[in-house]
């Protein structure tokens, strides 16, 4: 039996002007947390969660994590954790998400003041850290509040995770997690995880992210003469860096995505017909993607080729040179060390280190074969591992139900193209699933200027969140894979 | 039958103090001609050579050029004009010198004052300007003073012509040089042009520069999405301009050093049996070369092929990508639009207009073999030519002679890698043979930090512009090619 949410949606509704003043109240505090000078904001941001929440009648701590890794001066933003409810005939859902966020100055080309939530005549409500991730972060406030109000008891114990270094690393984040995550941890009793901190795959539609691509990032550095030399004086007479490193470049992806890497595709699991099947009816067209490209320079020439390659397939992506001359103008230089940065993203089955050892490999034949007398040294900057979830658990069919429930539509079963590592610590800390439930569409520009989060998105998303809980209380645990 | 220069000789040993109290002062005024803040220092250095020169009788001008282009509130330094002798029975030499210099500031690595000449105890003058070009332009007012004190007769006419903006692009000198060079201006008199402003090719043999290599630099713009996107979310769906930059980057020279552009190969003179047999002489050993790349990545075996590579055969150098990531750490992004730089030195007999096409040409069928979508733009940035003169002029014989006569050794005949612009502006305004002079040595570091001139290379370099003179008023006019 579907559970009862008239009333609690009644009252979100009725309540919706004060869930914008409570987000309108958190854009203003500009918690940025990659500006030092910015990190008494954090710590206030996280204040604010701590009083709203306490006012709600939540049980919340405010855990120090530190001094910042590098900076010994400076202490890390506090994860605020807290519990709402602890009945043990409930189940216990686990919730992330982050109040820092990311730079914003109204010269970066901001049509209205960053930390001034803006709401225009189309009803987007324009703000720092409104999609990402004030606006999530408030709706799980938001549904406490409406159930209150609308005397709807509670259906889950509910415990929270807001960390306040999410823009800048996560640092000191993945021990935590582990640490409370372990027996007599705050996180202990969680039966299941949800993070709502991405987004819908369009603007109409909502959606369940079952998947996300690792991330292995490498260094290829070539260091020739001792300093950086003239081309008119040395050019011809000295072998140059940035000649050995195009070459090297050159040869890592082709024009069409390719990887050229030897290896790398027999590591990438098999498209079965079940999955196949899944693309077909996701909605999203090739104007969808070519209106965030911004032109229609696409590898691929239809929507589930585009989908599986962004979600499925590994790809190479060249991002730079540093150390050469990258300025406007023409300068005559031949730089003495250059060292291209280039990453690939992955999907399963690729372990990192056999990624690591297969692109090591590549590489070094790669330069042996210049003949080049400079020297090559490439390494892995960092890696990520990709994390995928079987949609069919009840965490995820709950969701789904909830989902339709809120907007009449059953949702898009989505992968993504980019990483949110603390899916994957969540889930080894844990041992459970992990289910991503964005609320925010894809055109927020969460990260780049103008950053909103839509009316809709932030009002149906808070009915979303509390719906969850509702059918993630009652699901029956059969898909425990 | 030899001119007498003992007395003059003696004259220089004797006033040498004072000659570096004369470089002491000029050094001390910071005239940075890239720095629009020291333009009054620029200025001012150019009224202490007018001062200095009118105390020495010479006919002196201080020549505006107006705004600078670009800058319309800043006025371009003036050019410097001076005249020492007007005798319709004298030969009338034209030197060139420039009284601007690089930027420098301590903190750079200087282990000195950069404005503040410090003699070490191995008699090397430290300081910005010393040796470029300061040092060789108070050279031939050193040598008027020394002839004017010894009682010797000047033997020629003297046209100076000094410039404050060589550093930045000689602004406004191109139109100056050839509006005199014309019937009825400053320099329309002159027979023969003589250049203080390179460096000797190693430290103990002074040389005659007789070429330059010519420099067409080109630009590649690769454009795709309309802004920079996230590997992440887009890699594998959208064709990169990274990807395809590289491409064609790598396919421009090989590490080797060859040129890998279609036709540029057939445009190089022919290397003749007689210049060939030039390189062997001079003195230069790939242990120099070690030296001053420090490494031992050379492209060349021998001293013979270097030389040639560096003087006579044409290079190619990628300088860098402009619109990728070039800062140190980790950046995700696939960059929109990415332009990378490439330069080619040219030698005889390539016409630049020949070079682009063949460059352009091979830049574009390049890019259509990558069937991309993104767009290409290739173009010339900008383009100076080669120059080569005849060693064997009687401007040239005249120096040769008074080289050996100043240092014992017939001085080694050389060209350069790099470009010189004035000296085929002066040649082609005036229709007359242009000599290179060095001053200074090879280990001098100008345009880098702790750039000095030994004051050897000042005192004996003062005495050999001298002897130039003498030399060049009387040596047969034999060999005009
Ligand atoms: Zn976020
Ligand atoms: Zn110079």
């Amino acid at each position: 039996m579907a559970p009862q949410l008239d009333s609690y949606f009644k009252q979100v509704d009725h309540l919706s002007g004060s869930f914008i003043e409570r987000l309108r109240k958190a854009v203003a505090i500009p918690s940025v947390s990659a500006d030092e000078d910015r990190r008494q904001d954090v710590v206030r941001m996280s204040e604010y969660l701590v009083s709203e929440l306490k006012t709600l009648g939540a049980h919340v701590e405010s855990r120090p994590l530190g001094p910042q890794p590098g900076k010994e001066h400076l202490q890390l933003p506090p994860v605020i954790v807290a519990r709402y409810g602890s009945s043990p005939s409930k189940r216990t859902i686990l919730v992330y998400g982050h109040y820092d966020v990311q730079p914003a100055l109204k010269d970066d080309g901001w049509a209205t003041e960053p930390f001034e939530l803006t709401i225009d005549d189309k009803d987007r409500m324009y703000g720092r850290g409104s999609t990402d991730d004030k606006g999530p972060v408030l709706g799980w406030l938001n549904s406490i509040q409406a159930h209150q109000e609308a005397g709807v008891e509670f259906p889950v114990n509910l415990l929270m995770c807001f960390e306040g270094m999410e823009e800048s690393g996560s640092e000191g984040l993945d021990e935590f997690i582990e640490k409370e995550a372990k027996k007599g941890g705050f996180f202990d009793a969680a039966d299941a995880v949800c993070i709502s901190d991405n987004y819908w795959l369009g603007t109409e539609k909502p959606c369940l992210t079952y998947g996300l691509r690792g991330c292995n990032y490498y260094s290829v550095e070539i260091k020739g003469p001792g300093q950086d030399l003239h081309s008119g004086v040395f050019g011809g007479a000295a072998q140059e860096p940035m000649t050995d490193l195009t070459r090297i470049l050159a040869g890592l992806v082709d024009t069409h995505g390719t990887i050229l890497i030897l290896g790398i595709a027999a590591l990438v699991a098999p498209l079965t017909d079940e999955e196949q099947s899944l693309y077909g009816h996701i909605s999203y067209t090739m104007d969808n993607l070519y209106e965030s490209l911004g032109s229609h320079t696409s590898v691929h020439a239809t929507k589930e080729q585009t989908l599986m390659a962004r979600w499925r397939y590994p790809s190479l992506s060249v991002h730079g040179i540093e150390g050469a001359f990258s300025a406007p103008g023409a300068k005559t230089v031949i730089p003495a060390k250059v060292t291209g940065k280039f990453s690939i993203r992955t999907v399963p089955d690729m372990e990192i280190e056999h990624v690591n050892r297969l692109v090591f490999a590549h590489v070094e034949k790669a330069f042996e074969k210049l003949g080049s007398k400079n020297s090559l040294r490439v390494s892995c900057q960092h890696a990520g591992k990709w994390w995928v979830a079987s949609p069919k658990h009840w965490n995820f069919t709950a969701a789904a139900k909830a989902a339709e429930r809120v907007f009449g539509v059953p949702p898009d079963l989505t992968r993504e193209g980019g990483s949110i590592p603390v899916t994957i610590t969540f889930e080894q800390a844990t041992g459970k699933n992990v289910l991503l439930l964005p609320m925010g569409s894809s055109t927020d520009a969460a990260h780049s200027v103008n950053e909103k989060l839509d009316r809709r998105n932030y009002i149906e998303g808070t009915k979303l969140l509390g719906a969850y809980l509702h059918y993630v209380a009652e699901e029956p645990m059969t898909n425990g894979a």
